[in-house]
């Protein structure tokens, strides 16, 4: 049992839905341990400016419903340089701090590796991102939330697609992956998925589109940012090159898709990873990311946590080919 | 009492949340009075090609709940010819439609007036626009859905604004009118507001932006889509050549702000009009829109019901100025 | 121009979506007039309690979208005697109080009626109660919200009612009135609605089920809690001993009526009311209730403002009849 | 390659959300595989009495994001008897159907079981219950849907709750699991949990909330029905016995709880295990349930498929104790 007296908790990178939730876990969890939390605000930005403040179980009533990082969060470009790193280290003894929980992704993790291997300071990562792109976890903080606030923007696009007999092309978030257009894809019903994990063809897609036509008009083609064909703009404008008589329109959903309440599941898993973190600490545990893997807690070396584009489920492309039809 | 055997009615234009209320509360009373009624696929297009089916009771069950219109909607070319416009009579005569009911906007309520001049047909007009800006009554079927869907969505983006400190410019919908961007502005807290009506001025809006800052860093930015400075886009561009410190995004929410369910207050309206559309048919009423003023059903000549920029309150922008300080 | 420099603000009564929005109003637009705020905690209760505390403007960021009263509410026995309010008095004495807004209901208004003559205390009132049972405002603060989450349930419940072929007796709130049972009844497509302003005949409604039953075998009754039948539970029993064949279930939507995000048109006339009740003072006003009636603001004394049984419109209740056919 | 020509499809027992999401499923890869589809309406009931239709592609249309089931559902008393099986295994004689896919719960498959036994024809069950209680799969079609409607509903008592600083006492479904409750305690952060799976102690709960009522008065008591204890109302009165001074309140969810939009996990998951239902019969499988366990298809005999109380994990239980502090 380390005897661990003071931990310092921040966000970092992109908000998810359910941040809140496990910040609300980590200052209940320690306090039912008897260690104190101090907030960092805006991330290693913040602990490097001394953005620091006392946590008590008060600060965190009445956010577990709340979307969005109460400790908001920023990308920090001095935590890139050992001055940098140093800087916060001052800050965070100046504190009485003797262990961080990091909440956030890939490049969150990324600077708590560096900075745990430069420092004798304990540092353990909940995964917060609405991706779900990370290796460790069979799910992220934010990820089921955002595919239901995508599948109830696409409910409402079909609404006004069949009303009008047009094909839309719906733009989700995924840079290097498709995880997210792929479940929403089935979810609402879209007659095609263009992902970056299989090379886009825009004839087949095409091809596919006019097949469908004799039976509905209407289509809906979910688009992960990140495709190689190049997201929604140019993948509607390709179609209408060689479909004119199509009545296309482009929707890009963005940044609603970060926000919003979080969703039972995200709620139960940020609280359970939340409190997973202090028990971590207090067993001796560092620079490891908290996961659940087949409902059982894990611990991931930051050094494999890293972001891992999944190989797709195939199966999954499948049901899309025949749900479609 | 004019004896009225066979109401065809159709939507037309834009699709709006409660469209579906309206039709089944038009197919419903026109039962009550003994009268048939056939629908009409795709508007005055569909009036043309005979995309003309007898409704009964059940054609509308379960329909009141649901956003888009069944009857879909789709612009017509041939509409705006006498030819088609004849071709169009000729359909009706053949199913025996002895009175139109038009649910749409401006656009719809120009070619009833021009086919109830040319041919001896009563039609009635139901406003059916997210847009709100028809004279001839206080409220358009689908605004008030429309304006808690954009809420909804400014909600969950003002999570991720307050999370990064960032400048959010966000473009809903109006042409003409900043009605939706206005009501949705004072509602979701906006730091400004951005509309038709009244000129822009980037530099005020700017240093408004900037003023605000010492206090908080997170802003909202309401941009009507008509706004003569140019849309969110190029707002957002100005916005950014003037602070490049800022963390300035735009988000277009686009096309969700035409679907969903349709609220109560939409709801209660349309079911209220669809009835009022028949009765005025049977009292003899003709080449008129239907509308709800000060709670009191009214009908208004087409030639003076279409689109009309009400002047803004001056006191809902004076509110804008007050509250977001 | 009266000079006020101080205003104690409070919620009081039941609470109701839209309230926070009005605070926030009072607030800022005391802050833009110079004015100071001091928050009252639990209504008259807190007053008495010196429950008091100095409000700016960051005390009410982000609140505008959040349900129920950051400034909490509560019934107060001490304040119905003379004792009581003196005592009251001489907290708002010490804490330099010159003016009053109470933001809640008919008791709150009554209170609020005998304190203003008790005392040399200039008082405004907003209407916040989800009932909309007040004279003098075509809609009090939170109703809209309230009927939109009725029909959010009902919808839900429909969705069972019509897989299993049941006969739903939903309960709504209205001990007095029926205006959300018949506006929701309405909105939700229910075959019978049970309000106190009408006469409840068990028998008329049984036959009204019974004859519908040929085409359709789910149905909706929506009650308010007030009936004379005696609410839903009774009226569920009724129908199950005259029809034991009917699979007849209840349900009593209860306490999520009174919470939840406020709708955009709750957020725009909270704010808009809020505005102008510190204007109100301003301007010398003293023991009214502020209304917006037809889009326009308007002051009532408080011995008008109480609760009225507004007469039901009779056109609605025909239109249930046509529609529910 | 068992040679499958007809499939017979049926929902039975509760209606859970994602049902109709299954039934699209079903018939568009029986579609897809060169099957045909009839739909049997009223589960077993209307087996019997020939409810049998055709289904096509567009029977299915537009259906995956509705709630209910459109096969709808009842329960049959005739079917527990020889003479009730043999008519209904005639009807699908009569009909050509030589298969059967059963989407339900426990009771469903218990007909199921003893219906393959009976007769030479193959069986496939979908779990379809919000309960989540049934071996062989981690989750059942409708559970994720309804846990988020259940926080939804508690969000918005807990605005009331802290507005008035009460105590609610919330039923939520779960005659034999505490499942629903457990997980929606945790996630609306609910102060205690009352459930079947653990002995209840009124007095240790009193405790609980006596305890904590220094910090904050309002609390949160989520029950499954279910509960040795006695359910909600029982609960509230011993409570309120105890602590007169408490304002306590006893809210009962009920039937909203089946309804809604099904979310994204069980869309997906319906739609997973539509597919995996007739590609099973393809492959010769027989008198087994679909289940998805650790994300891969699994096939449990109806015996094993039964009910069964899980073990509650007591690490939630714990962190129940853990975060409500």
């Amino acid at each position: 049992m380390t005897q661990i007296k003071n931990i310092g908790l921040f966000t970092s990178g992109g908000d998810a839905p359910g941040m809140n939730a496990a910040i609300r876990a980590v200052v209940r969890s320690a306090y039912y341990y008897g260690i104190e939390v101090t907030g960092i605000r805006r991330g290693y930005e913040g602990m490097i400016n001394g953005e620091l403040f006392s946590m008590d179980r008060k600060s965190v009533a009445n956010i577990i419903q709340r979307g969005g990082t109460i400790l908001k969060t920023a990308r920090s470009e001095q935590f890139r340089t050992p001055e940098g790193r140093k800087l916060a280290y001052d800050q965070l003894k100046r504190h009485g701090i003797d262990a961080l929980v990091a909440i956030g992704g890939d490049g969150t993790f990324t600077g708590a590796r560096i900075f745990g291997n430069e420092f004798d300071i304990p540092v353990i990562g909940l995964p917060g991102t609405i991706d779900n792109d990370l290796a460790g976890t069979d799910f992220t903080i934010g990820y089921d939330t955002a595919i239901n606030t995508v599948i109830d923007a696409v409910d409402k696009i079909r609404d006004t697609a069949e009303s009008h007999d047009r094909v839309f092309i719906i733009e989700v978030m995924g840079r290097d992956s498709g995880l997210i257009a792929l479940r929403t894809g089935i979810a609402s019903g879209a007659e095609a998925i263009v992902i970056p994990e299989t090379e886009t063809n825009i004839g087949a897609l095409c091809e596919r589109l006019e097949k469908g036509r004799k039976d509905k008009l209407s289509k809906i083609v979910m688009v992960a940012e990140g495709d190689d064909a190049g997201g929604a703009f140019e993948i509607g404008r390709q179609v209408k090159e060689r479909f004119p008589h199509y009545d296309t329109r482009v929707s890009i959903l963005g940044h609603i898709q970060r926000g919003g309440r979080p969703s039972c599941m995200d709620r139960v898993l940020a609280s359970r990873m939340g409190v997973a973190a202090v028990e971590a600490l207090r067993d001796g545990h560092r620079n490891e990311m908290i996961g659940i893997i087949h409902n059982e807690i894990t611990y991931t070396p930051f050094e494999h946590a890293c972001k891992h584009v999944e190989e797709i489920n195939p199966n999954l492309l499948k049901i899309v080919e025949i749900l479609s039809i």
